[in-house]
């Protein structure tokens, strides 16, 4: 992408009521707007973000048999009465619309309902499981407040899994396939070192679930760890019974702040019983189809890597979610022409800055912007048919023969 | 994508209230499930469908300039009531929806408003000019009936793309490429044929607007051409003062009816002029920024196509739409073993339909998906080392040697 080809640019402010340092600077770089409170747009570089968060999960979850569909926002009510959802009381973040035939439809703050019932029209028999099936789909969550920046949105993007089993060991066997996917996941989007399996709370139909929590100074969780973080618990299970249980002692942990990242959560029947999804085995028997849901918060994790790697400076992307490689600055005539050479044949990788502004001015710019390498090539280094490589990380500079650029 | 490890399976019938075709025969093979009168899921063939228009239409919006963003669905209403657009006596097709912290949103039902909010950050000389934004985004339409499948929803899937200039003259010679590009795009999609730019009506700020109407039974519009469908009129214009205009006569144009795909629009200071988009030209002196839009409906051109090409065995995608290019069956235990052998590595382009199922069962379900060659191989075919393969459009059957399958 050319800097001078772009609607984009930096700004010198973020909004005067963006408080999260993840949507200030997301702001001030270009890469998100603010709508309202908790409802943003995503801009060129900032969707190019949420794409390549996207990827990541789409191969990790394609790897292990997983099925990608869409599905709608606009919500029939009928469904979520059958679980007892629809009721305010019970979810207290619907948005709610009247449709102009008369009725009252919900708009989705997640798809349990819906997809049980989809997949009431293709599993019937034991021959139709396991199935497993995910979408990357706007949520909506009616929030009191929101004021964590993309972190915590009233519109968000999320990726919700959810499986389909005959037997609790079937769904057993899935949902350690989904942790080693996970795994894999927050370790490509380079979150691996600071993202930890959580034992949460688990609702009635399983002791416990699974969060993925990141630790972060502003993340809203607090978790408990121990020396190896192999043991980790949400401040909500952490007490001497489930301690107990796992032979641990309170002394052995200690607290941080995180931001929740994913979770993961042994269904069971809880949404299959009362949608009546169910299958017949091989003696024909009807039973209840067993049931597990994943989800991972798109948005989220792009706020919350935005929110932990950013320095005084601006933002750093770890390279598999940044949305170019490298920042690309010509300095003087021949340097701007070797750059513009350089760049033909790289436009997916190179973010090139050809605007008509002083060198001092790109530097700040693809700093703010927190693009993995810039490549600044002049007269001066081209004197040793050299570029300049800054990685944005470390502020570590090297000379670069300019045919070793990309090798 | 294997069929045995996919969860979806075609249906001997659609959802009771699927009065259009394009609804029932997509239902029917897999590719959508219903959630409610104009509300639809898309399924994983659906969603490969889905994708592939986007595919054209980016990649024909990217090679004029055009830079993809995503906005949000909740909206402000403030921008809309400086347009007088909140009102539902304007537009009578708003879903809208409660903060809990009190105050009305809208659902958007297009873009405008927001996208020229939003330049309001970005454009200040006429340095920043011109700039085009496009996205994909679902919009919501509280409409009264929804009957027609996907080809009318409440909530659908559009491309909407906004143009920024410093002159009507910039402005039209842009709109240009804009028509070139919406050529090229229809053309790809299989639809160049029947897809016709129709002058309509244009509102206030131009006398017209061009419509992309594709010509269908079942469409909603009627559309008058001349023998060499180099006039066309949506009907609302189709008068005699305005074919004086052009120096045309009633006699010699037919009427039919088609369905809207797109539409392209010389919005000038519609939009902002309310909301006071403003650039400053080269003498300091402040103007108003000229403005065009233009849309393709996604879902709607996924639902014409359907409609259109299917016959009385299913449905007929053109290739470059198609979710995969091949459908493959192996018959008998060497023809199950070579198919194998060529699906490994094609993944992408055969739908391999390695069920326990006869094979008329497979060749029915290879004409209601509509995928446009069927290869079978069997052992048969392979005394002669060939494959059978059939053209879904045409019928066609021929013998192909396996080694030239795919040359």
């Amino acid at each position: 992408m050319r800097l001078s080809k772009t609607f984009i640019k930096t700004l010198r402010e973020a909004p005067k009521d963006e408080i999260a340092k993840n949507g200030a600077l997301l702001s001030r770089a270009g890469y998100i707007h603010k709508e309202l409170a908790g409802v943003y747009d995503y801009l060129p570089l900032g969707l190019l973000v949420l794409e390549k968060i996207k990827t990541v999960i789409r191969e990790e979850l394609n790897a292990i048999g997983c099925e990608e569909v869409s599905m709608s926002a606009l919500q029939n009510p009928e469904l979520w009465e059958a679980t007892g959802r629809f009721s305010d009381q019970e979810v207290d973040i619907w948005f709610k619309t009247e449709l102009s035939s008369g009725g009252l439809l919900g708009l989705a703050p997640t798809h349990e309902e819906p997809m049980v019932n989809m997949m009431k029209t293709y599993i019937h028999s034991y021959k139709d499981l396991p199935a497993y099936a995910y979408q990357f789909q706007t949520k909506f969550r009616n929030e009191k407040r929101a004021k964590s920046g993309i972190m915590r949105g009233r519109e968000f993007l999320m990726k919700d899994l959810y499986s389909f089993h005959t037997s609790e060991e079937d769904l057993d066997e899935f949902y350690a396939k989904v942790e080693k996917a996970y795994a894999k996941i927050f370790e490509r989007l380079g979150l691996g070192d600071s993202t930890y399996e959580t034992f949460a709370s688990g609702g009635i139909f399983s002791k416990f679930s699974h969060e993925y929590q990141t630790i972060l100074p502003v993340g809203e969780d607090v978790i408990y760890y121990n020396k190896d973080k192999s043991l980790v618990f949400n401040k909500e299970v952490f007490n001497k019974e489930v301690l107990d249980e796992f032979g641990a002692h309170e002394s052995e942990f200690e607290p941080t702040k995180a931001a929740e990242v994913g979770n993961i959560f042994k269904l069971k029947h809880k949404y299959s019983e009362p949608l009546g999804l169910k299958y017949t085995d091989e003696s024909n028997t009807a039973k209840t189809v067993y049931m597990g849901c994943y989800g991972i918060g798109v948005s989220r994790v792009m706020g919350v890597i935005a929110e932990k790697f950013a320095d005084e400076k601006g933002l750093v992307w770890p390279e598999a979610v940044a949305p170019f490689k490298y920042y690309l600055v010509g300095i003087g005539e021949k340097g701007s022409l070797k750059a513009s050479e350089i760049y033909a044949g790289r436009e997916s990788e190179i973010l090139f800055d050809d605007r008509d502004l002083r060198p001092g001015e790109k530097f700040a710019d693809s700093e703010l912007m927190g693009i993995p390498y810039r490549i600044v090539i002049s007269d001066k280094t081209l004197e040793s048919n050299s570029a300049e490589v800054v990685e944005r990380k470390t502020g570590e500079k090297k000379l670069v023969d300019i045919k070793k650029l990309f090798v």
